[in-house]
């Protein structure tokens, strides 16, 4: 791939690496396209072309070259930026290894498979037509776990969305949520007025998210805002930020969503550039990654100062069906952030979302192990959601059908978003004592201070840190459950918990 | 790239291939996203990936298990598809080998280069801006030619788009031209009425370019309509055919606009299935692939009985703006298809086309053979609008910096334009000798039968048949440029020429 063949090791490696980097990004607009332009019917080939990508990636980093590079860069000496280049890519490669290109591209062909075959069983309500696509990419993932030498093999699973964590410590950081939260959302679902219902037009949503947009940071010049079934970000480029949301007539979900992918997006664009085509110039961890989408969504778009600014033109914006809200921005600000269990993950409020998480990292531990036939999977779910949550699911649509991620053969991903939650709380604990002006700041719409402690401490590092070290740079120790249980306390105290 | 190594040659060959056709498509799609969605600030980093992508494809074409599996196939003896493929691949492979994968590259990043360089520079009228990204282009085409055993180095670029084809013949078919069109374009000029001038609303344009292409043949569930600066077509995989087309209100370019890309996108998507990801699955040749969208522009779209069918809720679309040309569609046709000498030559007539072919065919002959002091280009150009079509040009925005093709180094495309325009009318010539009832068919809106007719004698074929080949299999010759001078001629005595 055009490796150069002067300079020292470590400037070999990097150009060595170059050309993957460039194709990782092409794989995510490959994503950004199919959700948001391509005719379905261009699936199949699609298909093909991110298998041959994932191919030519899993080559690329299992080509001897590189393992020699790695070699004589550590041989050579490095510190600095090489020193953490060397570390991630040695880890890369040696997981890379361990795993035949073959199985890679058969998991990027079922996972597109099973995609497209989760979107038409959902349509369909139909739970039995999704059930090969499901068992196969068990089964492949089965077989990816299986090249790893873990304590349990759903341990080689997660390491790929969050770096060095093991489902042990997930187990220890969720056994407290799974006690602690339901009191919590009992109390705080009483002392919440209901989340807002429309109708609302969507020439005026689009006018809010706009606004709400612009208020934190989205620049049109750099920046790209489309709509897809579900929202997501992806960042093509350098310079090329992309988020997508969604609206619906019957819910505001289009403001809190596009300030979740906002957070993502935001992230991407300020690790430091001097990363850019390199293996470190990327989010940390899928974790990591979550609390800052979280952060904007739960705690900026939860913050009473913040609307104080914004509500005045967002009032404007989504016109006479919130007016009843009076034109201070409180009384909307607690029905937006409602506690309130429900069937839908992604809709879920803060506090009852890490229960939508615990239940399926339980069930994706249960079919990883065997214990769970799949066929008994919609049941499993639909007891789960009546024991953890109360509610009753009507139909696998909204229940075990709701989410993207077993079809793509996403195991393991779930707990980040759970994970990602808490951090969040954590950092937005550090952001307020290092930024002792931020409710000001969030009033004014001046939203520079923000963004600038969350590149110093978080988004430029990109990979230079591992997570651990990522969280301890920016809030002074490991991740901690307690400023989220904080937060949860609060809003079951009836505060906004900001 | 994963090949197989299993089975005959043939298939090993078409098993290693696969994969780049994969990225060759993808590359289309890096285009359609980067005109469509991209914003300007991702350039940077999508030139790099272009670049990455055109590298992987050279490399992959010059490894020497495609020489080694070339020969193998010729040794184990191939017939039907297998010996096409063989045929193209030796003939591809033996270009690439002869170039280095580092110059490639170079030429991706100066094409991407140019292509920012010319847009801004036309932005601001400066030609002398464009100068640096116009010369370096052009250096790195002499260095491409060099690499060729040529007659003349405009050779080597013209193969590029129009394989086999050399600069003599195209001299000698321009020359005629040259010589017959002037009189043809004065006469036929003075017996049309004028191109319609709006302002036409754009909603109304929009439906009827809908209305239009529902018409033709365009299929919402597999094909996908943008709209970008520069109407163009990709296809970035099998079931994913994408045009775009542009709206202005002065004019009703996007009408006969829509037509030409269908005919592009047409062409690709009625190639042989069995075909997909070989090199044989995509038009044969610019020529070709540009008489398909001028025989939908020019020879559909300028077609009475067309029309007459269409017309009514075209015309209702359109809404007052288009009241004046009555109920029946004549007299609009006439002025949509008025000659005209203009100054840009994508709104050109099919008349005055040529000509702005001839001029850049001499301009760029004149260019590489460095008889042309880049310098003195804006001068030249403006010289050969007044000489051959008697039109001053106000500044080089209308002028010499209106096309995109020198930019990124696309040396020797031109030609192809006028060529397709030329053998469009002889298709088309055949069609309507090979559908008796074609005038009728046109008029139901039951476009079936030609689309099946094109599909039989030119686009199924793919690369399966040379250019030659595939001219000589639709309309039992050599491209003649007889029938395209009676279609002047025609017009010239105030017909339509269908």
């Amino acid at each position: 791939m055009g490796a150069a063949a002067t300079g020292s090791a470590a400037e070999r490696l990097r150009a060595r690496l170059a050309p993957l980097s460039d194709l990782a990004r092409v794989l995510q607009l490959l994503e950004y396209d199919q959700e948001t332009a391509m005719p379905r019917s261009g699936a199949a080939a699609r298909a093909q072309q991110s298998a041959t990508i994932s191919g030519l990636l899993h080559e690329g980093m299992i080509h001897p070259e590189i393992a020699e590079l790695l070699d004589a860069a550590e041989d050579e000496g490095v510190d600095g930026d090489d020193a953490a280049l060397v570390r991630e890519v040695r880890r890369e490669a040696d997981k890379a290894r361990r795993v035949p290109t073959d199985l890679v591209r058969e998991m990027s062909m079922a996972s597109s498979a099973g995609q497209d075959g989760w979107a038409r069983a959902r349509d369909d309500d139909d739970f039995a037509a999704f059930l090969p696509f499901l068992r196969h990419n068990l089964e492949l993932r089965r077989q990816y776990a299986a090249c790893f030498e873990v304590d349990e093999p759903y341990d080689a699973l997660l390491d790929d969305f969050e770096p060095g964590m093991r489902a042990a410590e997930v187990r220890a950081v969720f056994g407290p949520l799974r006690d602690k939260l339901p009191a919590l959302i009992a109390s705080a679902g009483e002392r919440s007025p209901g989340v807002p219902t429309g109708p609302f037009a969507l020439g005026g949503q689009r006018r809010a998210v706009e606004l709400l947009l612009a208020r934190v940071g989205f620049d049109r010049e750099s920046w790209l805002l489309g709509e897809s079934v579900h929202p997501f970000c992806v960042t093509p480029g350098r310079g090329d930020n992309r988020m997508t949301t969604r609206f619906s007539e019957s819910s505001l979900e289009s403001i809190l969503s596009c300030l979740h992918e906002f957070g993502h997006a935001l992230y991407e664009a300020q690790i430091d550039p001097a990363l850019d085509r390199t293996p470190l110039g990327m989010g940390v961890s899928m974790s990591v990654h979550e609390s800052q989408s979280r952060l904007w969504e739960v705690f900026v778009g939860g913050s009473i100062a913040f609307w104080r600014g914004a509500w005045p033109d967002v009032r404007e914006a989504l016109g006479s069906s919130v007016q009843g809200w009076g034109d201070q921005p409180e009384s909307f600000v607690r029905a937006l952030m409602s506690v309130q269990p429900s069937l839908i993950r992604v809709d879920a409020d803060p506090v009852t979302y890490p229960m939508h998480i615990v239940l399926r990292f339980e069930l994706e531990q249960a079919m990883l192990a065997g214990d769970l036939a799949l066929e008994d999977l919609p049941g499993a779910w639909n007891d789960g959601m009546r024991d953890l949550l109360g509610v009753t699911v009507p139909d696998d649509r909204r229940g075990v059908l709701q989410d993207v991620h077993w079809s793509i053969g996403a195991f393991g991903y779930f707990p980040t978003y759970a994970l990602g939650t808490l951090l969040a709380a954590q950092i937005w604990e550090a952001a307020r004592a290092g930024l002792p002006d931020l409710d000001a700041q969030l009033e004014a719409g001046d939203l520079a201070p923000l963004r600038g402690w969350l590149a110093e401490h978080v988004h430029s590092h990109g990979r230079r840190l591992t997570p651990r070290e990522v969280i301890r740079a920016a809030t002074g120790r490991d991740l901690d459950a307690g400023p989220y249980l904080a937060y949860a306390r609060s809003r079951a105290e009836g505060s906004l918990g900001q």
